[in-house]
């Protein structure tokens, strides 16, 4: 359902990430998936104020950064799936490292995602919880070296381990799933790294959201993500 | 900014607070206000995916039930209270029983909501706890009396004291914060008692979401809420 | 460093966990021990005020039933599990169904653990949670198939597979893990079928602890477990 | 039942908080209790695991850091209130800035506490929560005015109001309740300047935990304290 090569971005709770500034980046990254015809899955997770008006201005795969692992019902100011998915989604964050949840929870998430035909991307921290929640079998695995993390040390510039490890980790209890590098990002020299070492792209944030010009840095990610996925067939 | 009396209907997470339903509460809601002149104040408590659609489409008071007491930036999967600020709404749930805050978080939010121009509702179990929320000064405070919750024992037919005791406890810290009944309200006898007992209307839920024929109820409770108020002076 | 087949007594903060009583049923888990000449490990886990004085008056394995993911310093009210160990404790219980962990923590608690010479014990609520947790190379997980939690239904009486199927998906990651029936165990016959089914042993709690005569309860499951092991060879 | 001044000495999780050390310090508050022949309440606050064995070795006040709002029963790794009551203290701290409750678990804790007879000593961050706090009539409020925590800054440097303001603003919701300095105490100046300033006493924690002699500390504490009380007379 998801294609490779992958760029994802998460919107956080930016300036730019809601109202007019959030759908021009949405809107800048439908157009950036065009362009490359649609050879490289640009994905966007806006706030979950923005999914509906998104959704309905943008025709690439729209993901929310978080839902909450409840049923519909009294639940005031919360979030279920199910709600989460009537918004129009077409997938869900689960588990960011600013938003960490239970193990249970996870699993819950990533069922109930499967269930309503939602796409789970779940972020780990180190390798071994990035395999601990490939067992839980969801779509995709995003892993976030913690020598990136807040260190300002790029995927490009670091030892290669710290992307292989968790590859290989991963790779030991789950064949299937797409594996993404979600910290470290900040470049499209970046990118071609996460690609080459081995993952199917990258989750990113401020290096878009940030950015003066977020198309350009869309484009350019999307450039390097489709020449380093090409460049290893 | 808020007028009295007041009937405040919590969408929750039920089926019918998302989506076509959703709005159409909303409109419903809008109609009632509408029909009574504006002399009841009715306002709507949708979940954070509606508020930018329903805002756009109705002309009442519409208040997210949560905000997270946070500011922008990188916070996945939150929603920071000037993101919400962001989609148009009036004010803000804080505290709901069913979303407990840590009392620092409580002053924070009602500390911003009053810098953001937002009229603050806090949720309250006791009479005590609703005295100390008063300290923090908010807009509106909803007492929920523990004997009618979950037990399915209506204001009307409930001991005054339940009521009466969290109106006093709260005004010997607070003169001039609107208070509502916020437990034990599921027919427009309901609305009339809590106004009779000294509050200026209710926050309902379920009464409204799950009835089969939302508007009537809301009509029914919105004429109580006139009739008991004009009746105080 | 555990032997098998294992009784462990979760103490939870039941009136007989703590002071004179939890002490008795400390001493009774330790004469149990004994009197079997230590081929059942009856491991007994009491509430963080009392892990000190048992510990100097048993010479049984004690566990903590819970730590805290954090380092020593300014934590005040925490427990983190550097301070767990120094109480003498052998080990501690990660992620009970009345403390669930998030997955990240899980992780750090079972490291540090292993670290510090702890046996860690962690608790799952499904078979694909056991086997995620297995992924993080624990010493013991305790199953608690949710057809057994507070439906009153015993392991003896329900379907095998509801032990089974976590057995096999815990294996499938882990060869090595001790894994125990951690829910539906209120008698001998349920350790009994706990062991028969594939798992070393039982966590148990209120049959023990609600006992009118907790040592006979534990004596007998204790026989069962070790008749129970010793014809699965 | 607590005499004023009050030098309060939260052993949080330090290196030095448990164990040998932790009773050192323990036993060593009590002399410095005794040498002021009572004069000056010295209350220590060491970790749930050492309550019972330091209760047992000193006669001073002993408080429990933090206890869990809950009643006994299936509670696995929590400290219910009634549990930290049997292990012989004589107060609880509740809502300390390292551990946030909730508005609604600070009532419950505060009202059991009363019951049971533990004096309840709660934590807040400004004056507003120090406020609300006072409402719900705790025996003591430290406050902690967000000026001097972690800016380096203490007391007897920093401008008068950000203490004498927590202290306007509690009295004119509660005269009873005795107020504490929480923050920015490193040394007997402080503790002379929190007096001086309307408080009862400090609480304090690294001045002492982290001191190379903390005998010293808390004599030349208690002494400042007992000077600046008896001036204020």
């Amino acid at each position: 359902m998801v294609k490779e090569p992958i760029v994802a971005i998460n919107f956080k709770a930016y300036p730019t990430a809601f109202g007019r500034k959030g759908l021009e980046i949405a809107k800048a990254a439908e157009k950036v998936y065009k362009e490359f015809g649609g050879n490289v899955e640009v994905i966007i997770a806006p706030p979950a104020t923005e999914l509906r008006i998104i959704k309905q201005n943008v025709e690439i795969l729209v993901f929310a950064q978080h839902a909450d692992p409840m049923t519909l019902g009294s639940r005031t100011g919360w979030l279920p799936i199910e709600l989460i998915k009537d918004t129009g989604v077409d997938g869900v964050l689960i588990n960011h490292s600013e938003h960490r949840l239970r193990l249970d929870e996870i699993n819950v998430l990533v069922r109930r995602a499967r269930e309503l035909g939602l796409t789970s991307l779940v972020c780990a921290d180190v390798p071994e919880t990035g395999a601990a929640a490939a067992v839980l079998k969801p779509n995709i695995i995003a892993v976030e070296p913690p020598e990136l993390i807040g260190t300002g040390v790029a995927v490009s510039k670091a030892k290669p381990e710290v992307v292989t490890n968790s590859v290989s980790l991963i790779r030991s209890v789950n064949k299937e799933v797409i594996i993404l590098t979600g910290a470290g990002i900040t470049s499209s020299d970046d990118v071609e790294a996460a690609i080459k070492l081995g993952t199917s792209g990258v989750l990113v944030a401020s290096a878009v959201m940030k950015a003066k010009d977020p198309e350009k840095v869309i484009r350019d990610m999307a450039q390097a993500a489709l020449k380093a996925w090409e460049s290893r067939k």
